[in-house]
């Protein structure tokens, strides 16, 4: 099947009045301190060491390995991020700091193509015997990811090589042949990282080696049990827990006769990912299916109204079709993260506006509110609603935080927002001969090339505050083509707008999207407004958070009543289903964001002084103003309720 | 202060349409079964070995210790329970067996009168080095309680000499005085215990022992640290929780600065329970302050509608002020069986309707609902709110069974629910010179002695069915005293009808308890009806998991909707604030039960095929006929849903 073509983020530059901060943040802020923290220069930051493991590894210092079996990814992420900065705009002196890092990264490549610092200086000897719980596949697939996405940026091969020598590697000890291991990671990552290298070099044996392990995973009898038996039963994280327990590593079945999404949560949409890259480049439309089967169950049954999956703190897992807490929420930060990835595959095999709009809810929401707006604190875990005072007090929430946390004590999000930010303009658009799709409405200029033409694309837009976006079209030479804009679901579709040079255009849509076909000449200006209106969301009634209850949104963005707008005890206040909702942009408030108000009722407690439960047959009801801020926001003002879900008078 | 006497097991005969039937249960099934579970005589029943670790103390047998630090309390409460059912009547059989059990005990008794077979045989030397974790008074406090138990049945001295020896060496290592120990256990148990001997014995010693204990608690320098260092910083259980967060064990501060339940709640109404006891033989207002500062936080802030406390599963422990989730409750059984014991003495201090109310409610919901039909059931966990599906795969639900367990896997639970039916009597009257308060509604007679006058009240109660209540009063020579009839907080006030002897009464109360004085004769006639209306019970407005909902009760019967009824999905159920609800008794339905039905209303899932949110101004619902049972009757019929809180249209 034919893949639709992601830019290159070297043509891709993004100015937009909302996102051009985030990616500033990420280069002024995160990158250049998660530098500091992987090298240990941070006062106060728990200890890292993943450089000085690789030092170690090199030669150049000598001690032991430090951190969990998977720390080298954290220096793979950064590279990563690094890459993407670079290919977005020069920058010498990051440039350099990255070349010194790939210099000790292939220093400390074993001569084999071997790498990971865990084995080598901590389990020498041990390596692939025990796949299951090691990460060993996992932190190659990073390093892969890493070395594609700074080769991408700097033309140098260094990396690039190491990557490959060490695919290599791999390659030469798995695969169906005897005498290679029939396993695969218990933590998938190596399968989309393979393709990324395959895209990058043409070598077809990594797409192989990646369809290979997808295909392995799961098959009886179980790879897990036989790897287990081998090494002695051992067990690397105090439990047999990985083990035994197969559907959390998506190891039950074979993965084409998977048809929920289970278990870990970050795992399951780093497997799809690939197998969405997998069914597109073999065209195995039986995988494709299997892809369509699980993004159905994820965004029809698992997911939070923000983007948020995986329901569950231990195993930081999925749960059940419409178990959705919000308060217990664990909804991780890279999961959302790992759902854009999914869809944007998707989105390059059969373009529709189903995968665009999951795409932006969660980007708009989890992934953004995964970040503080200072670039330094971030949530791993996105709940719904927040009880602050029941915070450590009861342990149902102890994963729950009601501030963001210093981003340095953790490992895995905020390089992975750091990464997601740093190639934001991958996501905005897709293209092959005929079409340009437009996913996000994001503002910046866009070099494509369409039937060997340069075509320079403007946009601007004043997403998520308006709905109002607005495009120039700058062929070098009239060309044609069709021009794909996504139609939102949040938009009111009887009221968007669409001229072309002023004039107006009826809207025909294809899967979601409204089809421009002209011959396109410079300076052709398309205006597309989006009637934003405020949305009463309303929850499946098979799910019991939400029954009772609505959700405010508008745009893409899923607002919330937070502490700090509307006093304590948000569970006592309640809408009317008529109530009129008001928009206001507050310029000074949380960086500017627009606002929601309405006239709301909150239960009174008159009449409840020292009696717990009473005969009451009419609730008392107070008069009280509600103030909604974007989801996104929340927490930047201090500790305090925050709830997504209000109770609604019906 | 004075204290009203609790009438003598032996003095009270329960013959009673509704709870005869649960002391035949505990007599014939309960305590028999237990007893064979003591002696590892049950096929697949897991180990207890408690019997044989007395055995191998007493040198009647080789071998190790098995079992947790406690095994020893689980045989005293068995023979506790033993004790209350001799008390009621005589049992040749279970009196030998009892007898024999005594012998075993009196045989495994060191010389110095220390009784506790994981030290004697596991650690010895090492007593009274781990109060804090290792249970040893508490341990001792239950051989006490099974000692006075049996003593009070039987008369046989034997078991009393064993606790009173233990006690005397408990008091030459446990007090003040220089040299020896200032400490006291993590589990409060002991203090309670300490009490019923000296009510028995007289012996002034045990009373300060308790007082000792109790004063001890929390101060500063702490024990527990003390002791920890003093053992080399050991732990019993793993990890210095138990050492380092005193909450857990009531040891935050002394006890009368305590103002909160915290911590563990089985451990908190065990100790309130003896601050009781304490306070009534000392006269120490203080500590009675205390007591009712601790009794208002639970019944005001922390305690389900069913009479459940304790709403965390970690640590079984209370959270905070109005946190008392409905799904992810733990109100352990235990915890409210010590309720009901608090509520007792206060009771038998000041006697209000607030305390029999409460323990009215415990003992009709939780405690019973602990129990199935057939005795060999049990519940730990009652949860207000069950999801059978959910249950196994979203792990906040680990501990919640949709369905009670074999109570022999368990060891603390069923004997205390035993023990509690088994002396049931013990609730239903206090009395002094000049009064008799009937407390519980429940029928049979009781032999008082009033003014040196025996005294023969017989009470026939159609309670929880329906509030007519009857009384004989057979003096042997005509007496005047107050009979004092608890009105209880379900009742309509205004429709309650009182004769004496056919003749209508005026109703005077005196803290919730209707008072008749009059020179009783024999064969005087009370005729009490207590209106039983259906109630639509609400949630203080800080609780967040009642907001929207009502429950449904009647009389001392807290109602919940079960899926056998009413199909799965019972968070879609509606309520209209206005609809009737029916009261019909059904016969043949879990062994006869009143079972209350109205019209109401689903939440429709039509329209929301493969959607999980959308905008919907209007909610569809369906008639639907709803049908409550009593709560502690539920999860009779298999697994299935249950809810107690249902959704009501305002």
């Amino acid at each position: 099947m034919k893949q639709m073509q992601v830019l290159p983020l070297s043509d891709i530059k993004i100015e937009d009045r909302f996102w051009s901060e985030y990616i500033r943040l990420v280069r002024e802020v995160v990158v250049p301190y998660q530098w500091e923290t992987l090298n240990d220069r941070v006062p106060d930051a728990e200890p890292s060491r993943a450089i000085r493991n690789f030092r170690i590894a090199a030669g150049e210092e000598s001690g032991e390995f430090y951190g969990m079996v998977f720390q080298d990814s954290d220096v793979a992420k950064w590279l990563e991020a690094a890459g993407y900065l670079l290919q977005s705009g020069r920058d010498p002196e990051l440039e350099r700091i990255a070349d010194d890092l790939v210099d000790l990264i292939v220093k400390a490549q074993r001569e084999d193509g071997y790498l990971n610092t865990y084995y080598m200086l901590k389990e020498p000897g041990n390596e692939w015997t025990n796949l299951c719980e090691c990460h060993e596949l996992y932190t190659a697939g990073h390093l892969i990811e890493g070395a594609v996405a700074y080769f991408q940026a700097t033309g140098k091969r260094a990396i690039l090589d190491v990557a490959c020598k060490f695919a290599d590697y791999i390659d030469s000890v798995f695969g169906p042949e005897p005498g290679k291991l029939q396993g695969y990671d218990g933590h998938q990552e190596i399968e989309l990282a393979l393709v990324k290298l395959y895209e990058t070099t043409g070598e077809e044996r990594y797409l192989r080696l990646s369809q290979f392990f997808l295909n392995e995973r799961g098959k009886e009898p179980h790879f897990y049990d036989k790897e287990y038996e081998e090494r002695g039963q051992t067990v690397h994280w105090g439990s047999d827990f990985m083990v035994k327990n197969r559907s959390y590593s998506q190891a039950q079945a074979p993965i084409r006769e998977q048809t929920s999404a289970e278990g870990h949560a970050v795992r399951l949409v780093y497997m799809c990912t690939a197998m969405a890259d997998v069914a597109a480049k073999t065209g195995d439309s039986g995988l494709l299916q299997a892809c369509r089967r699980l993004w159905n169950n994820i965004v029809t049954r698992r997911m939070y109204i923000t983007g948020g999956i995986g329901s569950m703190a231990q195993e930081e897992s999925f749960t059940l079709d419409y178990d959705l807490p919000n308060d217990t929420a664990y909804a991780e930060t890279c999961a959302s993260i790992g759902l854009i990835f999914f869809a944007q595959r998707m989105l390059r095999i059969e373009p529709h506006r189903r995968y665009a709009d999951v795409m932006e809810k969660a980007l708009y929401n989890t992934v953004l509110g995964g970040m503080a707006k200072d670039g330094r604190h971030f949530f791993y875990v996105n709940p719904l609603e927040v009880w602050p005072d029941a915070c450590g007090k009861n342990h149902v929430y102890d994963h729950v935080k009601p501030v963001r946390q210093g981003w340095f004590g953790c490992a895995c999000c905020p390089p992975n927002v750091a990464r997601l930010l740093a190639s934001l303009g991958q996501y905005i658009y897709t293209a092959n001969e005929n079409a340009v799709y437009v996913h996000l409405y994001v503002g910046g200029e866009a070099n494509l090339t369409i039937q060997d033409h340069k075509v320079k694309l403007i946009q601007q837009s004043e997403l998520p505050w308006s709905g109002r976006v607005r495009f120039t079209v700058e062929p070098e030479t009239p060309v044609q083509f069709e021009l794909m804009l996504r139609m939102p679901e949040w938009t009111d579709k009887s009221g968007v707008k669409l001229t072309v040079n002023g004039e107006s255009c009826t809207i025909h849509t294809i899967n979601g999207y409204a089809i421009i076909r002209r011959k396109w000449k410079s300076g052709d200006i398309i205006e597309l407004d989006l009637p934003m209106p405020v949305m009463r969301m309303k929850g499946h009634p098979l799910l019991r958070e939400t029954v009772g209850k609505v959700a405010i949104s508008r745009g893409p963005l899923v607002y919330c009543l937070e502490e700090a707008d509307n006093g304590k005890h948000l569970h006592q206040m309640y809408l009317q289903s008529s109530c009129e909702l008001s928009v206001a942009f507050e310029p000074d408030l949380l960086g500017g964001v627009c606002v929601i108000k309405t006239e709301a009722e909150r239960l009174s407690p008159r009449n409840w002084e020292d009696v717990l439960y009473k005969e009451d047959a009419r609730n008392e009801y107070e008069p009280a103003a509600a103030t909604f801020i974007p989801y996104f926001a929340w927490a930047n003002r201090g500790e305090g309720e925050m709830t997504v879900w209000v109770r609604e008078h019906i």
